[in-house]
């Protein structure tokens, strides 16, 4: 039947301009008005210019206007709203990993021949609900048959998963509380994030799912992303700094109820190794990441699960501040999900914006200063592993 | 910028397989259900036959999960009850042209030269829901801002659709009942069909959105469809009557409440344009063709803005016969949306389906018995032309 060969493209492709909205709760705005606001901050930041007219194939991520909102088919109402039409546009839903899973597909329809310029966006309006009202819609990313029925809320299932990290390696509360601070520090410097708290705040010992406290959470976010993507054969027609997609890898996991084991997410360590062998490099060549953590246990075990650390070896990472800004492996240097904001669909595409710019030298205060900066990696989970979505970029 | 050039493909894709899920109204039957059902049909009819672990990615439509089941995040979903993970799934939402744009992506995803076997198919769960909720969830793919708060809802819409083409050609009544006779007598020949209806029921005058009546609107269904797409130099592999993807168009249409004109979908003039391009056709080659009849003026509108005739001969061509299989332009051999049953995010693949067994010769009872019949075309439309999908299939 099908051979089994490595991975590649037919095409190169690149990333050549990137937008972000402002993160945070904005009761007057809607999905619409955050998209075009990231839109708009891409046109400013790409260096020759871009009209929403000159792009030619378009891909939205967005987890669930429909219970959010009540709209569905929401692609086609961006397009309406960025002057687009009637460029095609196709709504991509992965949960939480839905811009990740719609960066694939634009790479891959640049790959295909289809199309030259995409855009790729990620957008979500969730404070328009209460908090119960949103733990609820992001339950549904959960198996609504085994796991919604028990009870299993996102802080639910990544308590657990803390429980059995602490169980079973040497990870306790005073490593989850680093985690926060670190993306909390890193977030100071940002100036989209959502966030600007201090340590004291983070000693806040309210507890959300055991052992998980209020500062453990990633927000509740408002928030869009978007980038353009274009043929690398045509890159230097919009910048002389493009970022190339070198390695792209998903998996699916089964539900939670049905995994091997709660420490380690299967799908991470599919989807990674598959973009390191496209890549044809291995995690000891990435300078900077952005994996998410939309709970401070999920950093730690992303950072097993990409091959950064040992598994049980996370949580003494970032004891010795080796997930740091300062340090050899920095992870999150936007201020992650948990500074930074998690607008759930928009987060995939807003993590390939920060090693974008990263690698270009652009992240301002938050700039990593190693002069072999080359490949940068996300790392953009949907439910509990459902989906994992990690990419390799590369400094062009 | 960017070059103005013809779509090809760096690969050409062609359909091996194909599977149906019964179309109905089955309270018994979740989602998951459903999709595994049409599967199986596919494993059944995949000549060299064909196992869930050796696909190697999959793509899947789907309107509205969230809103009929309360589950997001459906496709992985799918890939666990089809023992298919951990290979990579995503959801694709466009309203009701969800698995006609999941197909485009499955095809982009194998021309990019990351995947050689694919997996796309479609799903919908309806009938959870009373029909006053189906229509509500129905109305959410139209603009939420614009055009819902002003009481439009799809009946409403194509009704005034149908009143202004009434008004501006010789439309009446009787075209829009031939429309709905001619499908429901090809529905009957097509034993995954939802209904079986007489003439005489058909003459049910209860208004449902003045000028449309009962029978004038396609049903609320239960059901999923799916297809195997591979590259086609291994469909050898899979069967001797591989069917090609010729040409590929997807357009987005402004909403209704800012067209230019109700008589007509650009979007669809748009897509269709595209694809007769891309596959070197004009629509005097299509020798079948399956059409978005979610209403029977709908199938008018379609038949006219696809180029089969003039604006204002559609209706015509209704009343000489020429659009039924006897006729010189078969149009919906599978009964349509109409008959056969739309359960929305699984129609475009159900359309590429009927497109498919025509060219293989593989209809049944429906066959055509055009000896040159080498092209068919698949028209998918997702709320009122805020999508438009059209595809040119090739006899291989």
């Amino acid at each position: 039947m099908a051979t089994t060969r490595p991975r590649r493209l037919a095409r190169q492709v690149s990333i050549v301009g990137a937008g972000l909205s402002q993160f945070g709760a904005y009761p007057d705005k809607s999905s619409r008005d955050l998209f075009v606001e990231a839109f708009h901050d891409m046109q400013d930041n790409i260096d020759q210019g871009i009209s929403a007219q000159d792009i030619e194939a378009g891909y939205l991520g967005n987890y669930s206007a429909d219970l959010f909102e009540h709209q569905g088919h929401t692609a086609p109402i961006m397009a309406d709203w960025l002057g687009m039409t009637p460029t095609p546009i196709t709504r991509v839903e992965n949960a939480c990993a839905s811009s990740g899973s719609a960066l694939r597909e634009g790479v891959m329809a640049i790959a295909s021949g289809m199309y030259d310029v995409v855009l790729v966006g990620g957008v979500e309006k969730m404070t328009s609900l209460p908090t119960e009202g949103v733990t609820d819609v992001l339950a549904s990313a959960a198996d609504g048959l085994y796991e919604v029925p028990a009870g299993l809320t996102f802080p639910g299932i990544f308590g657990a998963i803390a429980k059995a990290h602490m169980d079973r390696y040497e990870t306790n509360l005073n490593h989850l509380l680093k985690v926060g601070i670190k993306n909390h520090e890193n977030g100071k410097l940002n100036p989209k994030a959502q966030f600007q708290v201090t340590v004291r705040d983070m000693m806040d010992r309210r507890r959300i799912a055991w052992p998980l406290r209020l500062y453990d959470c990633a927000p509740i976010t408002d928030g869009a992303s978007c980038v353009l993507l274009v043929a690398s054969d045509i890159a230097s027609q919009f910048t002389d700094k493009p970022v190339h997609v070198a390695g792209m890898g998903q998996a699916t996991g089964r539900p939670l109820h049905d995994a091997e084991e709660l420490t380690s997410l299967s799908a991470a360590k599919i989807a990674s190794a598959e973009a390191y062998a496209m890549a044809g490099i291995g995690p000891e060549n990435v300078g900077v990441a952005e994996v998410h953590d939309c709970f401070t246990i999920a950093e730690i075990v992303a950072s097993e699960d990409l091959g950064f650390f040992e598994p049980g070896e996370g949580p003494h990472a970032v004891d010795e501040g080796r997930t740091a800004r300062t340090g050899d492996r920095p992870i999150n240097t936007s201020g992650g999900l948990k500074a930074k904001g998690h607008p759930v669909g928009a987060s995939g595409v807003a993590q390939v914006i920060e090693v974008f710019k990263q690698l270009r030298g652009e992240a301002g205060a938050r700039q990593l200063t190693s002069p072999d900066l080359e490949f940068g990696l996300t790392h953009n989970v949907g439910g509990t592993g459902g989906t994992c979505v990690v990419n390799v970029l590369q400094r062009g």
